[in-house]
């Protein structure tokens, strides 16, 4: 019995790895020497992290984030990072979660480089505010879309255009997150806002190919960043003990994985085992980078990711006396 | 040779059957019979042919929509499917974009059935507009993003609140696409609005649970409706070419489809095969209805899905200098 599963198993197996073969050996890895990188959130956590990356590979960078005093600390790292007197690195100060403020900040670091727009933007700005829905109020929901996708989305509308009016073929990358991917109780302004980007992303991807443009999007997970101490302020207990088990990465670490993904030309960067293997079991029709290895991660998720589910349920359903004084703490119910 | 696969998939299979049949007997079928149920954008298309379903089936309804003489008229076939003169059959005319008049709307319902939330909220509303992101002003952009999705969150929002506070264990239930899996040229404005729906459903999935509140969403392919008449009117020629093989729904199939996955607790639900192939490899952490089923789905998305997508990388390919001249002639490239 079960010989058909075998059968079926061996050409299976044959198809991949006659299929995967044809990515191992198409790829041309890309290099950010010489070229102006353009970075968003450069000021802090995996923006300044992958600035100073891309410094040390001698690309000239433009850093964009809001706060003046912050930019001028991350302009003196990027300075210790340099490697040609030739290497030009500027920072601006813009608050980008308007389309206008956005398009302005694009063309200011374009306008440091007599006037061409960047060879590739980093879309890393962004911020979660993780909470309870029950305890939301609309600008909770509408801000959490503003600062997870539209802070990045602006830059992606601003820069394809004008990389299209130049014919340069660019890159544009987008950071969204392991809840770009999956979510659980408390992310539900936050993670719209990834699956969001995601969507966008892989619009993009097949748009902009009619210009030669490519479109990365990176999943990072839990990332040891002030941007991580920042949403540990609002962040339920309930989703704190799911994500206890959890391993982060650092920026740097997380730098080096996006980077990588990005020289390799993966359309869908991630660059920790878990959100791997979210990746391979939410590919839908996502480019693969590697379809042998991502057909053992979906197996692997196909069997391990109900179980941590049901594992997440079980916490979330034990939790619900607790949850109700909670809220009636806080007067949100009698 | 190979052995060892033989030895896996057995063990998978085994793995699969025992984990799939907890899931089959775990369904108690949910029934509409008597119930409040609240449909927005019920004067038409996907909303519409919902709302005469469960009237045939004896539900209590409230269809929500912009335009008054179509709620009118919807309310008339409402009437021809009246079951028992107790159903109460209402229409209110309201926006939904923002937060504002969708608890709004829900308040008006709530208030003709004694002040109390319905037991259950369709947000059927919605509409894409597909075009070339070189054509989009920014307000085409984020005009995407309300239609698509934010007139269906706050309609959730005001619901789980609301179901909350009066401890109705009650049925949230949003409207995504099979662009909330996938997308492709032209649904740069569309397709993260749906993919944002799908991380909200899946957050209010795990975080509703605290009060018995279930959390549906439903990927429909495209649907024979107004709404597809009407975003025909900006659909790029090339989306319409990649689009041309799909089988599309009557609202009438979609309506069935929506109604069956929920009565039957499905979280994630599809009605069309390519849709299932997309949800079935783009699951993440979603609850699964058939473990069984969405395995087999799953090796067929992963062989079938990339050479579909590789036939449409190549027809967009194929466009670009047509694509040129397009640009050229609306005067967006030189």
């Amino acid at each position: 019995m079960f010989d058909w599963t075998s059968l079926a198993s061996r050409a299976l197996l044959l198809l991949i790895l006659v299929y995967s073969s044809s990515f191992m050996f198409s790829s041309k890895k890309w290099s950010p020497k010489g070229l102006h990188v353009y970075i968003t959130g450069g000021s802090q956590g995996l923006g300044l992290a992958l600035a100073k990356l891309v410094a040390r590979k001698g690309a000239h960078v433009s850093i964009v984030a809001r706060t003046q005093s912050k930019l001028d600390d991350a302009l003196k790292e990027l300075e210790a990072n340099r490697q040609s007197p030739d290497q030009v690195f500027k920072a601006f100060s813009f608050s980008l979660d308007t389309a206008k403020e956005s398009a302005a900040a694009l063309q200011a670091a374009s306008d440091a480089h007599g006037g061409k727009v960047p060879d590739a933007v980093f879309a890393c700005a962004g911020a979660a505010k993780p909470m309870y829905l029950l305890e939301m109020q609309p600008e909770d929901l509408s801000s959490g879309m503003t600062n997870g996708y539209w802070i990045q989305a602006w830059s992606a509308f601003a820069a394809a255009k004008q990389m299209v009016r130049e014919n340069k073929k660019g890159k544009i990358v987008l950071v969204s997150s392991t809840l770009g991917y999956m979510s659980l109780i408390g992310y539900s302004s936050y993670s719209p806002a990834k699956h969001a980007l995601r969507g966008l992303a892989d619009s993009l991807h097949s748009e902009l190919m009619l210009y030669g443009i490519d479109t990365h999007i990176f999943f990072p997970p839990t990332m040891y960043t002030p941007g991580f101490e920042e949403e540990n302020k609002t962040k339920p207990a309930i989703t704190r003990t799911i994500e206890s088990a959890d391993e982060g990465l650092t920026a740097e670490q997380a730098a080096a994985g996006l980077l990588s993904g990005v020289e390799k030309g993966h359309a869908h960067i991630t660059a920790d085992l878990i959100t791997s293997l979210f990746r391979a079991s939410t590919r839908g029709c996502a480019p693969r980078s590697n379809a042998a290895l991502d057909f053992v991660l979906d197996l692997v998720a196909l069997v391990g990711i109900p179980i941590w589910r049901r594992s997440v349920d079980k916490q979330v359903l034990a939790h619900r006396a607790e949850h109700r004084e909670y809220l009636r703490t806080k007067g949100l119910v009698d």
